[in-house]
């Protein structure tokens, strides 16, 4: 019989991806959808990225090395050194994504049955990549009430078996916007080291902290072998289209191993790796004002969750998403609702039910998550929606 | 301690690039290396494809739908139409290169110890995303001698067991350049109907037929369930860096648990796919020069080739790859001394050794595989290196 594969049926729908038909439904009759439910910009893509592309120089589109253009990741050296993080280029594997770095990481140092911690909430996808690589996601519970706070080395301990490989942390973090403060970057080094253990480092909003400096993990001394980035361009130059990572270690071992599985896919796309490589030379200034744009929407979203009656929101350092307690029943059947059956002055918003992100069942169904990637008059538009589909819900608790 | 999975350890090196660092070593000391080792060819990605790419319209480099993008989705749809292949646009889903509707495959229908056979020697890489996905390949030996036709039904049904779920054909083929004719195809979907199994079917070089058209797995009747189309545009449009492929299928249940491979991922690069769709639109005559220039390089390697002493090149049929047997001992060894310790008037010529094609522990060994995807005068200088290579080769046999 042909038969779908155990993974294939395992493999989740994405959280924020999965009620896409209810927006467009939502659409067609003629209802404006907010889109707070996925991290994507409004932000416009540098001009001198768009123009690298443009103008990119090339009549034959061809392969790049395996480990990405050597141009690129030499570029790349100096954009991490200024970010306090030291390797060379032959550190670096350029990857399609974030998501292909983090692929390589479960695949080079997991097996099928290992096991990798992860506080959760945690990036819905991480649950994917586990399953296509046959890795077990431990989830450890951060809680709302501690604006999920990295849980205590104890807690980490107790989930530890033989089969643990890795600890995986998403800093600042998707989806709760957790900004990981110096001791517990330090505390999770002593974990790692006691116990052996990667540490893989998901820093895709790096440059995003509105409270302090992020602290790398690559920051971390002593534990070079331990240490594995994952990085992307998505978020940082608003080019989440781009698909354009890094997987980067001092690990030789590993980036053996890792370079591989890129040689198996041959290599990113070579345009958008164009593309970053143009980003590397943004003045250091650029970010300065993308961070106002988002710490002010920040300011506002939270605000404004804050100030509904029943609502709890604690204000998250970094990312660009906010994670709120709702009064409500059920944060899918809440989601879908806002689509599904309700509207104010013919506008609606899309949010992400919390629920995805956990890999405890049964946690997150009073919970959202928010991506602030929307302009501030948007941001209040949707909250408008918000406030009052609260008022009315028929799950109401 | 810290550890390397063993599928990261079992992960082969890519034959075709695992000599890169002697071509480099034999460039630094001034030695001009003819590339016919990898697939990459000479050929200009044609201009109306690079003007979509450099008057690309954004403003922010977003995310596409995790199938692709829609109105690239519908282009194709016409382009398969065109080739007698008739699937709608939710059948297809856009693939980060060929290499990507590979892997889904695997994982979609196999679980870890599932088999899939193919015949040997095989494009390389299967191996990778085989070992990625836990899956075992159980090769089928197809012989120079024969040209490389696929080899008879017994010997498929001696190999298949209650853990093969699927057969996987490159046709036209790589690396041996064989266009499996109608009735050979018509002998897979008996065995594929009797035997209940998906046969993927990878068409990278679909134009690229030169003695009669391609017969697609996708125009076997009555099979629709088993088929997957595996697909890229990198031969194609010459634009291997783009990166773009697609899945294909009509099974939905197939395409359901594909499509969740592809959420987890987020999308395809999109600069890529507006490139891929832009190729859509070449007229139809497009293939008809790119051909015949294939066609004029491959009459003039193969004469070569058969033209040296103990030297033997079946006509391949399509595609731009030919497998040719030589007296030699060893053909790791003899690729990797052209690039170390030959040179004839500062010239030599890269191959890729067979013996990575093969998924039989020794087979191989006096083959190599020669891409012709460089022009005529560089095919017979290489050749020329080749014919001078072979007489002093101290392990010519």
């Amino acid at each position: 019989m042909l038969t779908i594969s155990q993974r294939g049926q395992n493999m989740p729908a994405s959280p924020i991806r999965k009620l896409v038909p209810y927006a467009e439904a939502a659409k067609k009759r003629g209802t404006k959808v907010y889109h707070l439910n996925i991290g994507q910009p409004d932000i416009e893509t540098p001009k001198p990225v768009r123009d690298a592309i443009h103008h990119a120089d090339f009549t034959i589109l061809e392969y790049t090395h395996s480990a990405g253009l050597e141009s690129y990741r030499r570029k790349l050296v100096e954009y991490y050194a200024k970010n306090g993080i030291h390797v060379n280029h032959n550190q670096i594997i350029i990857t399609t994504g974030g998501s292909e770095a983090i692929l390589f990481g479960f695949m080079a140092c997991l097996d099928p049955g290992d096991e990798v911690i992860i506080p959760e909430p945690f990036y819905a996808n991480y649950n994917g990549f586990a399953i296509a690589a046959g890795v077990k996601v431990v989830p450890l519970t951060s809680h709302i009430a501690d604006g999920f706070a990295l849980p205590p080395i104890e807690a980490f301990e107790e989930k530890i078996t033989s089969k643990t490989k890795a600890i995986v942390i998403c800093n600042p973090n998707n989806p709760t916007g957790y900004n990981y403060s110096e001791a517990e970057m330090q505390k999770l080094k002593a974990i790692i080291l006691k116990h052996q253990l990667y540490l893989f480092a998901d820093e895709a909003y790096r440059e995003f902290t509105y409270d302090g400096k992020q602290f790398s993990a690559m920051h971390l001394e002593g534990v070079d072998e331990h240490i594995v980035l994952m990085d992307t361009i998505s978020k940082r130059y608003s080019a989440c289209g781009a698909r354009i990572g890094a997987f980067v270690t001092k690990n030789q071992a590993l980036l053996d191993a890792a370079m591989k599985l890129a040689q198996m896919r041959l290599c990113a796309p070579y345009l958008e790796q164009v593309a970053g490589e143009a980003a590397c030379d943004l003045p250091d200034d650029y970010f300065d004002t993308t961070k106002a744009e988002y710490q002010a929407r920040r300011d506002a979203i939270v605000g404004r969750l804050n100030a509904m009656d029943g609502v709890f929101c604690p204000n998250p350092g970094g990312a660009f998403y906010a994670m709120a307690k709702l009064p409500i029943d059920d944060s899918d059947k809440f989601c879908q609702w806002l689509l599904e059956s309700f509207e104010n002055n013919g506008q609606t918003v899309m949010l992400a039910p919390a629920t995805g992100f956990y890999g405890t069942a049964g946690l997150g169904r009073q919970e959202v998550r928010l991506a602030y990637v929307l302009n501030i008059e948007s941001i209040h538009a949707a909250m408008d929606c918000l406030e009052a589909a609260l008022k009315v819900y028929p799950g109401r608790q």
